[in-house]
């Protein structure tokens, strides 16, 4: 790229260009992203992401789980630190275009605002470099846990459990990026800082009629993992009353989740979002039935309560079924608090240009609540028409991806300017 | 073979080998046996059966949906009539090794002693000749819908519509019967008389303590395919009144369709064997739910009820969930008598013999009950160890085995001598 001075809407336009050339990959008749982590599809995705940072002067790193980095020299003068900006590439399953890749997107556009500010000597970086990430597997459609690739880069996840991570079909995380040449196995510097801007994926900043929001604080969850076991059998000749029926008893749950968070004025958030049946047969009663289940609350308390009812349900759905039901897997997502101090910058940078934004809760997870865990981390947010997302519908005007943009980039130039004090997590 | 004289138990011992090799082709760990209808598994089957016909004279002939017949003279001096007999090889996932194989053997078996009697002279046959029949995708667990090979083959259902069903992979009956070499056009005489053994899938003759059952009428079904449709979104951050979770309302309608046959005095059946979820990943609300559903009754006016409520709990499910529920497909299965003269000479025949039977009606569906729509057919039960089948754990004592064929072999070669006076079905 030539040494030319560029203003800041030519970065928007990068942003835009971006986000339009991810969607090429995994695009969908319904005008939707279905781009599972280490898909061929994904592996498009990093593949162009690579490209790009070799066309923009980015040195790219890979390591063990296929995270992807791309390295920016900012002023070698500086102790050994480093910025991170970035989000994820992979989709769900019929996704959005711009859940994960908006983030991305927004990071090589910094990148490239942060180069041009260096060449014109007027960048003050409190940073040796700046490291645009693409984190593996954060939606967790294919391979769980999700947020994978973040959690192995905080130490909260082992590498060679991620990589022994299966999908559907048997196939291991590992095996999936060795066939799409991403398992990789560069040394990456640690974070000191890392700010991340995602679609809200709910509907506050639409109706506050806010184009921005700094998120403080992130709602914990209780993911588990069920299975009803009960006995295969012919659907027509077996007695209703000698049946064990699982689709039944996961049925029963299913309804009780939902009940839990619904009979409850606390906010509470339930959902079953995937359930596994066998043999699935429309002549075979179920023999095993597995759910996936999420409990999310801004509050420990009311994840406690929650998780006790629904033990209580599932001892009386199996009593009821005669099936067994077991918990194969729990997991429990801590209520996080942003660094403050980071939350304020953000807020005075943002305050100093003139945007106005709003205050945010998130209740998805996403890897700044991993980042938060080993530097000070700043989630962002742009608004979701509608609040859709995880859907082909899922959308956000290219005014407000641009305003978006400006806020983002006031915030990242503030802090890194703004050498990270504070260390390590926050957890509430 | 050579034309020595043989006796009886023989036939047993080939029938108990016959059920012993058919069990090695998609054997599971679990001691089950996992063969789709034209997967590489049946493929096996198939190719030993073939085998098996032309080392014991039997002309091999295939149709068209890749029913395989193995055709035997008996009386070359008879019209031009044709007695048959037979099952099914194909199983359910996690099946077991004697539903539809056993059927075959008995055949198979039977077939060797009618060429004995006819070799010795002895023969009695008022049939030019008689036809091993194994029907294609009886189980309807691969290809839908279930008894599709003798569908076809009485004129029930379109050779065409059978051909482009698909199954979860979108691989069409056509595709996956030519890729085993099974996708045949042999031209099949027109079957003049049916018999079928099958074990019985339920207790009834192991709780009347008898060795075989004579079947004389069948329960009718309904069978619905349901579409329930929410709309993708979020797990975490979607607020609990905003949500479209086709899964929670196909939850309410696996319960539904229980309690309507649970809170009955009534005979009534039902069951949902199969349920396809999309996008099915934990992180998304599912948009949809599709359900198998079945009613089985031994009165239509059962089954009208059952229907009847089921749509109004339907409908009260869809304006609680916010979700769309349709009828993808709907078909009903009639009560069938089967002809009592048949039925009255197979019980004649076995009353000659001095064996004992039980007086049964059928809930589930099998083959002879499409034959039984253009010939006279017989439909015999075996017991099923405490009444388990489609699932590994079906067994019948090799006693019970031999014994049952004992009574198939009366029945068969009586009928054998009986000309087929009746033609055409006589649904109830």
């Amino acid at each position: 790229m030539a040494e030319t001075t560029r203003n800041q809407s030519s970065y928007k336009e990068d942003v835009l260009n971006l986000i339009s050339r991810f969607a090429e990959f995994g695009a969908t008749a319904e005008g939707g992203i279905w781009r599972l982590a280490a898909s061929k599809e994904d592996k498009d995705a990093r593949d162009f992401l690579c490209t790009w940072f070799e066309q923009n002067g980015l040195a790219t790193l890979i390591d063990e789980v296929g995270n992807i980095f791309g390295v920016l020299e900012l002023d070698s003068s500086q102790d050994d630190t480093s910025f991170f900006c970035g989000s994820h590439l992979d989709s769900q399953p019929h996704g959005g275009r711009l859940d994960g890749a908006l983030g991305v997107a927004y990071a090589c556009a910094s990148a490239l605002a942060l180069k041009e500010a260096r060449a014109q000597k007027t960048l003050k970086s409190a940073y040796r470099r700046f490291v645009v990430s693409c984190w593996t597997s954060e939606e967790g459609a294919r391979f769980q846990p999700s947020l994978l690739g973040s959690r192995v880069f905080v130490g909260q996840l082992p590498t060679e459990r991620a990589l022994n991570s299966q999908d559907a079909d048997g196939i291991s995380l590992e095996q999936a990026l060795s066939d799409i040449g991403y398992l990789g196995g560069d040394t990456i510097p640690k974070a000191d800082r890392y700010v991340e801007v995602h679609i809200e994926q709910g509907v506050e900043l639409e109706d506050a009629d806010e184009g921005v929001g700094l998120v403080s604080s992130a709602w914990g969850a209780r993911k588990l993992t069920l299975s009803c076991l009960g006995r295969a059998d012919h659907t027509g000749p077996t007695p209703m009353d000698a049946r064990k029926d699982a689709l039944l008893a996961a049925s029963h749950l299913v309804i009780a989740i939902n009940d839990i968070a619904c009979s409850t004025d606390l906010k509470l958030h339930s959902s079953v979002g995937r359930i596994e049946v066998s043999p699935n047969s429309p002549n075979t009663l179920t023999d095993e039935a597995n759910l996936w289940i999420e409990f999310r609350a801004a509050d420990e308390d009311v994840l406690d309560r929650a998780e006790e009812q629904f033990s209580a349900v599932a001892a009386s759905v199996a009593q009821k079924t005669g099936c067994i039901v077991n918990e194969i897997s729990r997991e429990a997502r801590p209520v996080i608090q942003f660094d403050k101090e980071s939350v304020n910058s953000a807020a005075g940078a943002l305050e100093a240009e003139g945007i106005s934004y709003l205050n945010m809760t998130t209740i998805s997870g996403h890897d700044a609540l991993q980042l938060q865990s080993v530097c000070p981390s700043t989630l962002m947010f742009v608004p979701s028409k509608d609040g859709i997302s995880h859907a082909p519908e899922e959308s956000t005007s290219n005014e407000d991806i641009a305003r978006g943009f400006d806020a983002a980039l006031a915030v990242i130039s503030a802090l890194v300017a703004t050498p990270a004090t504070v260390k390590g997590a926050c957890h509430d």
